[in-house]
Protein backbone atom coordinates (compact mmCIF):
# COMPACT_ATOMS: atom_id res chain seq x y z
CA UNK A 1 0.00 0.00 0.00
CA UNK A 2 1.59 3.30 -1.13
CA UNK A 3 2.48 5.54 1.99
CA UNK A 4 0.04 6.57 4.15
CA UNK A 5 1.85 9.94 4.45
CA UNK A 6 1.95 10.35 0.68
CA UNK A 7 -1.93 9.32 0.25
CA UNK A 8 -3.03 11.95 3.10
CA UNK A 9 -1.40 14.47 2.01
CA UNK A 10 -2.61 13.61 -1.75
CA UNK A 11 -5.91 14.53 -0.34
CA UNK A 12 -4.91 17.26 2.18
CA UNK A 13 -3.75 19.06 -1.14
CA UNK A 14 -7.45 19.33 -2.84
CA UNK A 15 -8.93 22.87 -2.50
CA UNK A 16 -11.74 22.92 0.15
CA UNK A 17 -10.64 19.93 1.85
CA UNK A 18 -10.80 20.43 5.49
CA UNK A 19 -9.54 16.80 7.07
CA UNK A 20 -8.03 13.34 5.46
CA UNK A 21 -8.90 9.97 7.71
CA UNK A 22 -7.48 6.53 7.05
CA UNK A 23 -8.98 3.84 8.73
CA UNK A 24 -9.12 0.39 8.16
CA UNK A 25 -12.23 -1.28 7.22
CA UNK A 26 -13.04 -2.70 10.76
CA UNK A 27 -12.78 0.71 12.30
CA UNK A 28 -9.00 1.18 13.14
CA UNK A 29 -7.92 4.81 12.74
CA UNK A 30 -4.47 4.21 10.62
CA UNK A 31 -4.04 8.53 10.42
CA UNK A 32 -5.95 11.58 10.65
CA UNK A 33 -5.13 15.03 10.19
CA UNK A 34 -8.24 15.47 12.61
CA UNK A 35 -8.76 15.99 16.27
CA UNK A 36 -8.52 12.59 17.84
CA UNK A 37 -12.41 13.38 19.09
CA UNK A 38 -13.79 14.18 15.63
CA UNK A 39 -11.97 11.60 13.76
CA UNK A 40 -13.42 8.86 16.06
CA UNK A 41 -16.84 10.14 15.53
CA UNK A 42 -16.50 10.47 11.71
CA UNK A 43 -15.13 6.55 11.79
CA UNK A 44 -17.87 6.11 13.72
CA UNK A 45 -20.41 7.35 11.22
CA UNK A 46 -19.01 6.18 8.69
CA UNK A 47 -17.40 2.60 9.46
CA UNK A 48 -20.98 0.99 10.09
CA UNK A 49 -22.43 3.11 7.04
CA UNK A 50 -19.82 1.83 4.28
CA UNK A 51 -20.62 -2.00 6.25
CA UNK A 52 -24.06 -1.56 5.49
CA UNK A 53 -23.87 -0.18 1.93
CA UNK A 54 -21.44 -2.94 1.04
CA UNK A 55 -23.55 -5.69 2.40
CA UNK A 56 -26.72 -4.19 0.73
CA UNK A 57 -25.18 -4.09 -3.01
CA UNK A 58 -23.87 -7.45 -2.51
CA UNK A 59 -27.27 -8.62 -1.73
CA UNK A 60 -28.56 -7.23 -5.10
CA UNK A 61 -25.83 -7.97 -7.58
CA UNK A 62 -22.68 -10.41 -6.28
CA UNK A 63 -20.20 -9.19 -8.67
CA UNK A 64 -20.55 -5.41 -7.91
CA UNK A 65 -18.39 -3.99 -5.93
CA UNK A 66 -18.89 -0.41 -3.70
CA UNK A 67 -15.96 2.10 -4.97
CA UNK A 68 -16.96 5.24 -3.62
CA UNK A 69 -19.86 6.94 -1.55
CA UNK A 70 -20.01 10.72 -0.99
CA UNK A 71 -22.66 12.33 1.75
CA UNK A 72 -23.74 15.51 0.55
CA UNK A 73 -24.95 17.77 3.49
CA UNK A 74 -25.76 21.40 4.09
CA UNK A 75 -22.48 22.36 5.39
CA UNK A 76 -19.84 19.80 3.68
CA UNK A 77 -19.23 16.79 1.49
CA UNK A 78 -17.94 13.39 3.15
CA UNK A 79 -16.11 11.34 -0.21
CA UNK A 80 -15.47 8.48 0.77
CA UNK A 81 -12.99 5.88 -1.04
CA UNK A 82 -14.03 1.69 -0.03
CA UNK A 83 -11.29 -0.67 -0.84
CA UNK A 84 -11.46 -4.28 0.46
CA UNK A 85 -9.07 -3.93 3.96
CA UNK A 86 -9.70 -0.04 4.44
CA UNK A 87 -11.19 3.15 3.52
CA UNK A 88 -10.11 6.87 3.25
CA UNK A 89 -12.42 9.81 3.64
CA UNK A 90 -11.75 13.13 2.90
CA UNK A 91 -14.30 16.18 4.50
CA UNK A 92 -14.77 18.68 1.80
CA UNK A 93 -16.45 22.41 2.34
CA UNK A 94 -18.20 22.63 -1.06
CA UNK A 95 -18.30 26.23 -2.17
CA UNK A 96 -21.09 27.77 -1.75
CA UNK B 1 -44.68 19.69 -5.37
CA UNK B 2 -43.52 20.25 -8.76
CA UNK B 3 -44.89 17.94 -11.02
CA UNK B 4 -43.72 14.24 -10.36
CA UNK B 5 -43.50 13.56 -14.17
CA UNK B 6 -41.52 16.98 -15.06
CA UNK B 7 -38.88 16.08 -12.23
CA UNK B 8 -38.77 12.42 -13.59
CA UNK B 9 -38.26 13.46 -17.33
CA UNK B 10 -35.77 15.85 -15.96
CA UNK B 11 -33.55 12.81 -14.03
CA UNK B 12 -33.92 10.61 -17.26
CA UNK B 13 -33.00 13.27 -19.90
CA UNK B 14 -29.34 13.45 -18.32
CA UNK B 15 -26.72 11.33 -20.48
CA UNK B 16 -26.35 7.94 -19.09
CA UNK B 17 -29.39 7.77 -16.59
CA UNK B 18 -30.58 4.16 -17.11
CA UNK B 19 -33.86 4.79 -14.40
CA UNK B 20 -35.21 7.62 -12.30
CA UNK B 21 -37.14 6.37 -9.09
CA UNK B 22 -39.28 8.47 -6.56
CA UNK B 23 -40.63 7.19 -3.17
CA UNK B 24 -41.58 8.69 0.03
CA UNK B 25 -39.15 8.94 2.97
CA UNK B 26 -41.11 5.63 4.41
CA UNK B 27 -40.29 3.89 1.31
CA UNK B 28 -43.65 4.18 -1.03
CA UNK B 29 -43.09 3.94 -4.76
CA UNK B 30 -44.96 6.83 -6.36
CA UNK B 31 -43.40 6.46 -9.71
CA UNK B 32 -40.29 5.25 -11.49
CA UNK B 33 -39.07 4.18 -15.26
CA UNK B 34 -37.87 0.78 -14.01
CA UNK B 35 -39.43 -2.53 -13.50
CA UNK B 36 -41.51 -3.15 -10.69
CA UNK B 37 -39.11 -5.50 -9.20
CA UNK B 38 -36.12 -3.96 -9.98
CA UNK B 39 -37.72 -0.63 -8.45
CA UNK B 40 -38.95 -2.86 -5.15
CA UNK B 41 -35.21 -3.29 -4.61
CA UNK B 42 -33.79 -0.19 -5.12
CA UNK B 43 -36.12 1.23 -2.55
CA UNK B 44 -35.81 -1.62 -0.71
CA UNK B 45 -31.96 -1.09 -0.24
CA UNK B 46 -31.89 2.97 -0.02
CA UNK B 47 -34.45 3.68 2.16
CA UNK B 48 -33.17 1.50 5.20
CA UNK B 49 -29.68 3.52 3.99
CA UNK B 50 -30.69 6.76 3.76
CA UNK B 51 -32.81 6.31 7.10
CA UNK B 52 -29.39 5.19 8.80
CA UNK B 53 -27.07 8.11 6.99
CA UNK B 54 -29.55 10.96 8.20
CA UNK B 55 -30.14 9.44 11.44
CA UNK B 56 -26.38 9.22 11.81
CA UNK B 57 -25.44 12.91 10.70
CA UNK B 58 -28.21 14.07 12.87
CA UNK B 59 -26.20 12.58 15.91
CA UNK B 60 -22.82 14.26 15.08
CA UNK B 61 -24.73 17.98 13.92
CA UNK B 62 -28.12 18.61 14.93
CA UNK B 63 -27.92 21.50 12.48
CA UNK B 64 -26.78 19.80 9.83
CA UNK B 65 -29.06 18.26 7.15
CA UNK B 66 -28.04 15.45 4.50
CA UNK B 67 -28.87 16.43 0.90
CA UNK B 68 -27.67 14.08 -1.25
CA UNK B 69 -26.30 10.16 -1.20
CA UNK B 70 -23.79 9.15 -4.34
CA UNK B 71 -23.12 5.49 -4.35
CA UNK B 72 -20.35 4.54 -7.09
CA UNK B 73 -19.75 0.99 -7.88
CA UNK B 74 -17.61 -0.64 -10.01
CA UNK B 75 -20.84 -1.42 -12.23
CA UNK B 76 -22.97 1.61 -12.18
CA UNK B 77 -23.63 5.30 -9.71
CA UNK B 78 -26.57 5.85 -7.49
CA UNK B 79 -27.52 9.54 -6.95
CA UNK B 80 -29.98 10.05 -4.35
CA UNK B 81 -31.18 13.35 -3.71
CA UNK B 82 -33.11 13.45 -0.11
CA UNK B 83 -35.86 15.99 1.11
CA UNK B 84 -38.21 15.64 3.98
CA UNK B 85 -40.67 13.83 2.76
CA UNK B 86 -39.51 11.75 -0.23
CA UNK B 87 -36.37 10.70 -1.95
CA UNK B 88 -35.71 10.62 -6.14
CA UNK B 89 -32.57 8.41 -7.48
CA UNK B 90 -31.29 8.54 -10.47
CA UNK B 91 -29.48 4.98 -11.78
CA UNK B 92 -26.55 5.87 -13.54
CA UNK B 93 -24.01 4.39 -16.13
CA UNK B 94 -20.90 6.10 -15.31
CA UNK B 95 -18.99 6.58 -18.76
CA UNK B 96 -15.36 4.05 -18.12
Amino acid sequence: MADIEEILKRIQSHSGVEGAIIATSEGIIMRSTLEEQITVQYVALIQPLLMKTKKTLQDMDSEDELTHLRLRTEKNELIIAADKDYFMVGIHKPSP
